[in-house]
């Protein structure tokens, strides 16, 4: 029984498929998958999943499981804070596909849009932070400060491994924290500012500000000293506080972290949100993670693109500064455009009452005999009440409000910008107390005197009709999946329902504290239980922690499970990792966060894991193998047969078998991980399960493992007694879990199989059509591919000179992203069409990539110089193919209406080829002035 | 107090008013309006409105009203049914400013994506109705059916004004029929097609398909004898049964009626849906309402238009074939784009479902001794059940479900889309009987079999990704507010905001069915009548009522209030109607259909209704003056001073006044028509009120008087005894009047008289800038001007050949929307900047009427030839600008990117400048074939 989802969520319908499959020469899915799918590896049941619903019955199903989540107003804080998503961003970012189906911005030149936002976003941060360089955001606040924490170590001279850590941290930063210091021999102390002194020695000093109590402390003095002793110093700042506190890089931070949640980002149960991270001067090029940054394209314009891409994971392995890939862009553009919306004035009046409220609480405690804890604050407010606590908190929930129960004898009460003159008597009555004079301002010594977000962009588009049409220009500028196909290799970028996206923005799943009472969010435990039983069912494994908030953290996690496990064992020194040649370079980056060596297993040259070399590194490493990672179908795009085996002979030497789960899409319903010989996976549900890519994050990377790594999962931040968690929430980014579920639910097990299928048919498809203009690197038996097909450009480009990169940007006149551009094997295009591409879209794309083919045979013939070729120049602009001058010896109608494009409908790029290099050595990373623009 | 909101709505902030002032020439928008509006009108207080809320408490405050409807699950049939609504088209085109923004495409090249779309609404009915040629939507059923009476009455030769109506029709459609009849003397005589006779003489006769009571028929008979009497045959068809049922055309319809709601649109408690009217070849000259054609473009590329203007009321005014201005395009595009979706099979196959679970219904019944009406029908199945039919709806309601109470011996159950199993089982419950098997369908003799929806536009875009770039594709052809401003004189194209139209799309708004029991829908009922009391205070009439659902029904439903109260007093011969030669050419044709004779009055040199002609005029028909019907501020965007005398004078020779409301935008908190003199008023939510244009609707026209005439507003078509009834709804297009309610209550009385000030503002501003280049025409007191202004090109066509046309379309190359052409005075631009365009947009306008009129002045010196020129070949199209060939005296860069447009994020027109001529003489109504666009 097929949901009447499965032919909306899949392109080519029943028609197009029987043509498809002839032009690969089988007669039925079934027995391609037979022939694709090794059968040492397959799984030949039906998935134990509930048969697909349709979308209506589906949606009915999600708002019974909203429905038991209760809408109680957060008065929690610790970094979560309710907030008002101005509807314009709501509709038209967060709900509009234009912004949510794009990729992360490889293809700069299609990308100017969100690329713009982060660097409005950049600059907000530099701005509010005082700080010199700010990146394109991190996942959360406490994964912000595990990085700072690394990277002070990477830039600190001092020798020891301490990190002193203010006491008043949030509790799920200091877990997190931990997490990442240990593996890495650092240790965390914790120092009480207020009665404690810091160690003797240690390479860097974290701060909090304010306070998880909601003190705000002068931490000048603090600075000074650590600095003196050679540290570096990281502020986690509340950059709402920050537009009238003094900003960490004035009193001297050398970084700050934190999250931009409350810039209009819903609570979600905790994710996702944007975490930020910026470095003083002088610390840019370690810094972690995407940075967006000014350079100029083919005709000197400025143009956006990432910056200083050498240092990361996919470039240095194991070498990296961190193994972050994506970042959470959707929620940075939203947060950069709530400050875009607000503007520097209106942000600050939203911080002043904010303020206004937390000094009326202050107050009137204090009027009602209410001991206060601090007298300087921002928005929370600590009441020592001996043993009372847990009574108020109890009475303020009845009426409606959760406040933050610290302990047996103190309460906190965070204001935020939904708070209202009746939440504060709801909370005050808790406390018997009645609503008195505010408190005198304690933090005054403290206020901030100069200025920010002074630049136009913050300063203009103040009406909803400007928001709307800068929204719009932006998202014009960039490709997206609304547009046409990204056939990226292992990126799976298939549909984006928007019956799965429905529920993100509902209010029960979207204004919900990831610390409210377990009793409040019912509906979010039994929509995680389910996903995470789901996602058991499709993967073979016994248990799933949904987490991780990204692909990276799930590496991360499933490696400190194995970790974990050897340790647990009397094995603490098997510690290395083996990884092949071909693998994903986050696979090292995290390898070395969990504390183990890489060694690295050669490939043979049908692309395989070299079984050979794989017996020798074993044995090299017999007694000290931790594991093995390894990407199945591997990240050629192949069913290798010998997986199976490779799983054994680890086993054999006691080493754990990690499986990369970012080809799953190749998997499902066909072959389960967690049955033919791996311990651990992570998923990346934005892959697989549908969650968006949204312009390069939010992921969700659950972790998967067998029972007997099921006590080494991620454990819940706020449970002291848990270990290793390695996301700020509990179940990480919560809210788009709706999404995944959704998908799950509609497809159910027929139409989950069906789906595979259906990609490795596209793939195959696109394999058969373009051979003969392509060479197809990698086949497995009976010469299928997987879900992805690599095309060889090598001899094409040492015959002509054309370029991966030529072809990639021609790719654009024609209407399209690039494939995957020299991953995993430099000079080629890896192809990932996925399941939901129709026949139309497809031939469209053969369509485009034989034409190019015949392009470059006119290169190759001399009719065109190498130098100055369509394929050379491109992409080519509106403005560029209307040049009043014309000197290129193709004529504009090549150039810019390529055979197959429609006149009427065609994606025009903002600017020609851009030089990554020049902004590399010019590093830019904040908005250039409106000045740079003029021609 | 001025809400949040308020600065959000209004476009220029305070530093840019101020600059606007100082340009304008006054020191405040206070002493400004002082200067603008006469003292004679002047409302000096306040309005008594509640105070302006924020978005948010506005949102809160919508949801606990919309709390107070009921989802019961509506099985009551009468032309509204349950619809699934694709996911995928609410959130991308219900929910998409792009298409929500739109104009009406009046500017055809930057609207050949609505048209597209229009013309597969067109498609979509002529090939399930069998008939040759479709208009692009209607207000709704029942004023379709209405518009089919006339127009067979003009098409007819019989000299009979009888009309033969089908007692089994809609009650709601009988209502709006016999409204329409009575002012022009046509006679509705109800024929029982199962006992009665037809009369002996009729000139139309109209038959509903399948019946009120579910009831289908074979009518070809009848249809036979009713043309053999010279009648014309109107068969009013459900849509979806006609993918099952014989067409109207195939039995020898002339013209086929209906709604298009269960085609993916929401119920919205009535409204609005797009209702269609379609006619066999010969009458399509006739027909009333918008007709998308396709005609061809300078390079004779297909291209879409409006078709046959010439037989609208702008241009015959009180010969018009009817008063229709507007249509239902955003929803008209819904449906269209549910039947692309779904294509003919998958219809096909909801239909059969339908028809299914209404055979097990009517099968259960009789099994359990039940009498069931008819044997044949589609969806609907009426039991005969005597005494019982009160207790048993009451049953099924307590359970969930709602049914028609027919009478209290009959109970008809309508089947729809979202009837599951379950829904049947209820029903059956609430009769005491269960599940049974299904009667045999007894509609088999009149079961289609001809083909529909086999062009490939039907058959092509079936996958969700598929769907959404399609209507991707669309969209981005298109021009809406969400790309720049569009200055149209006389359309108030303002912001739309997003929390005002939040709430349409929410269940318990949208999934209410306009006939529920009272008691289900508190919360709709209390939302009208706050709008309508809102709406009172702000025009300072006595009464509302927001039923009509465009603006020309309001008028109708004024007139007709003028109407009864004459003949309420004796006064039956008072049937002339003053109209001033400035008005819109709606206010003739809808006086004529009210029964009135008009006589134009004479404006005076100024613009002004010249009160010398009135005085004649009224002397002259001084017995028989019914009514002046006048726009204030005027049309030519003027406070006339003399608007209190007229009132005056045509009071005192016993006539009404009647203000047409079209230019509110320039009264609101500064002057109230019902206080100065006016009887009655429509207004136009969909100008000054905020209801977006949807491309050409959905309009509402709420219509307005004076206690004297609160007895002749209209009634609720389902009660018999009310009189004239003007929509098929109580409440009109109910479901979107969520929109207006937000917008008065966040602007509360502040906001929305600064909204006032600031529209004034703009228009003086706009006129300030523009008056050295080109003549402005009319002005006040002060020589300002009201909300809008009118630029005169007159001067400069006679100089040098430049018209209107051309500049409107060079305005396109410049990133614009025309203003309002050759309204009201033939040569001229009229220009209404409405309150909330930026001062940056206001000025980048302004540069660019500037930078044409020096494009102007180089044909004027003989530069460029008036035959080719950057005007004349304007739009200019992407491929028009990088044509391999280039022969033109200006260069590409002038063509393509004049001066201060934006080079990376430039609008492109999909066509150039289209033929409209040629595409009337060559009729095409529906899809073009792919072939037609190979080039």
């Amino acid at each position: 029984m097929t949901s009447s989802f499965t032919h909306r969520h899949i392109g080519p319908q029943a028609d197009e498929q029987a043509e498809m499959l002839k032009a690969v020469g089988y007669e039925s899915l079934d027995q391609l998958m037979d022939a694709a799918v090794p059968e040492s590896i397959r799984f030949r049941g039906v998935l134990d999943l509930p048969a697909g619903a349709s979308e209506e019955e589906t949606i009915a199903e999600l708002r019974a499981i909203a429905a038991r989540n209760s809408l109680v107003t957060p008065m929690i804080g610790l970094g979560y804070y309710g907030t008002h998503t101005p509807a314009v961003i709501k509709r038209n970012v967060l709900e509009n596909p234009a912004w949510y189906t794009a990729y992360t911005p490889y293809q700069p030149e299609i990308s100017q849009g969100r690329l713009e936002a982060l660097l409005n976003f950049q600059t907000m941060v530099t701005d509010l932070t005082g700080l010199t360089t700010a990146n394109a955001s991190m996942l959360d606040e406490a994964t912000a400060v595990a990085e700072a924490m690394t990277l002070a170590r990477r830039a600190s001279k001092v020798k020891s491994l301490v990190y002193a850590v203010d006491a008043d941290t949030f509790p799920q930063t200091l877990a997190v924290l931990r997490t990442r210091a240990e593996p890495l021999g650092i240790e965390v102390e914790l120092v009480d500012l207020d009665t404690g002194e810091l160690p003797e020695e240690y390479f860097g000093l974290h701060l909090q500000y304010p306070g998880a109590s909601g003190a705000v402390r002068d931490h000048a003095a603090l600075i000074e000293a650590a600095h003196a002793k050679g540290a570096l110093v990281t502020v986690a700042a509340d950059l709402l506080a920050l537009t009238l506190l003094r900003a960490p890089g004035e009193i001297g931070a050398d970084i700050a972290a934190g999250t931009t949640q409350r810039f209009g980002v819903p609570l979600g149960f905790g994710g996702p949100h944007a975490g930020y991270l910026a470095v003083r001067g002088g610390l840019e090029r370690s810094l972690p993670g995407r940075l967006v940054g000014v350079s100029k394209d083919a005709d000197g314009a400025p143009a956006y693109r990432l910056a200083l891409q050498t240092r990361e994971q996919h470039i240095r392995r194991e070498k990296a500064t961190s193994n972050i890939c994506t970042a959470q862009v959707l929620l940075a553009v939203m947060a950069s455009m709530y400050a875009v919306y607000h503007g520097p004035a209106g942000l600050r009046a939203i911080a002043k009452r904010v303020h206004e409220h937390a000094l009326t609480l202050a107050g009137s405690l204090a009027a009602a005999g209410v001991e206060v804890a601090h007298q300087a604050f921002f928005d929370t407010v600590t009441a020592v009440v001996p043993g009372r606590a847990e009574s108020i908190v109890a009475a303020a929930a009845a009426d409606g409000v959760d406040l933050r129960l610290v302990d047996a004898d103190r309460v906190s009460i965070a204001c935020d910008e939904t708070t209202t003159a009746a939440h504060v008597a709801t909370v005050l009555a808790a406390f018997g107390a009645t609503v008195a004079e505010p408190a005198a301002c304690g933090a005054k010594p403290l206020a901030r005197t100069s200025d920010y977000l002074h630049h136009p962009v913050f300063n203009t588009h103040h009406s909803e009709t400007g928001m709307l049409r800068y929204l719009r220009k932006l998202s014009d500028r960039d490709y997206a999946l609304d547009r046409g196909m990204i056939p990226l290799g292992s990126c799976t970028m298939k549909l984006n329902a928007t019956t799965e996206m429905e529920a993100v923005t509902w209010p029960e799943f979207a204004n919900i504290h990831p610390f409210a009472p377990v009793g409040q969010v019912q509906g979010y435990e039994r929509l995680v239980a389910q996903l995470e039983g789901w996602l058991a069912e499709i993967t073979g494994y016994d248990a799933v922690s949904v987490q991780p908030n990204a692909g990276s953290q799930g590496e991360l996690a499933g490696l400190l499970a194995i970790r974990g496990y050897h340790r647990s064992r009397g094995a603490a020194d098997r510690d290395v990792c083996l990884i092949p040649s071909s693998a994903h370079g986050t696979n090292a980056a995290s390898a070395v966060m969990a504390g183990m060596r890489v060694v690295v297993v050669a490939c043979d040259e049908n692309g395989n894991v070299d079984l050979t070399d794989l017996a020798a590194k074993i044995e090299k490493h017999a007694s000290s193998l931790a594991a093995i990672m390894v990407t199945y179908p591997s990240t050629h795009g192949v069913y290798e047969t010998g997986i199976a085996e490779l799983c054994e002979r680890v086993h054999e030497a006691g080493g754990q078998v990690y499986v990369d789960g970012a080809n799953l899409n190749a998997l499902v319903g066909f072959a389960k991980p967690g049955k033919f010989g791996a311990d651990v996976s992570h998923l990346n549900l934005h892959k697989t399960f549908c969650i968006p890519h949204g312009g390069g994050g939010p992921g969700v990377g659950p972790v998967a493992v067998r029972a007997h790594l099921a006590e080494f999962l991620p454990g819940n931040p706020l449970e002291p007694g848990d270990h290793h968690a390695v996301s700020a929430a509990a179940h990480g980014s919560a809210g788009i879990l709706p999404i995944s579920w959704a998908y799950v639910r509609m497809m159910g097990p027929d139409g989950l199989a069906q789906a595979t299928a259906t990609a490795v048919l596209a793939a195959n498809y696109v394999a058969s059509r373009l051979r003969e203009h392509y060479p197809v690197l990698y086949a497995g038996e009976h010469g299928l591919v997987a879900h992805e097909c690599i095309l060889d450009l090598r001899p094409i480009t040492k015959a002509t000179g054309v370029s991966v990169d030529d072809v990639a940007k021609r790719l654009i006149d024609y209407g399209f992203h690039a494939p995957t551009m020299s991953f995993p094997v430099a000079g080629t295009l890896m192809v990932e069409p996925t399941e939901s591409e129709d026949l139309a879209e497809l031939d469209r794309f053969c369509a485009a990539m034989i034409a190019i083919k015949g392009e470059i045979d006119q290169v190759a013939a001399g009719v065109w110089p190498r130098d100055d070729n369509p394929l050379a120049n491109a992409p080519h602009t509106a403005s560029a193919v209307s040049a009043d001058e014309w000197s290129h010896p193709y004529p504009r109608s090549v150039a810019g209406f390529p055979e197959g494009v429609d006149r009427t409908a065609k994606y025009w790029p903002p600017v020609r080829r851009i030089d990554g290099a020049y902004g590399d050595r010019n590093l830019v990373c904040s908005c250039p002035s409106p000045e740079a623009f003029e021609s």
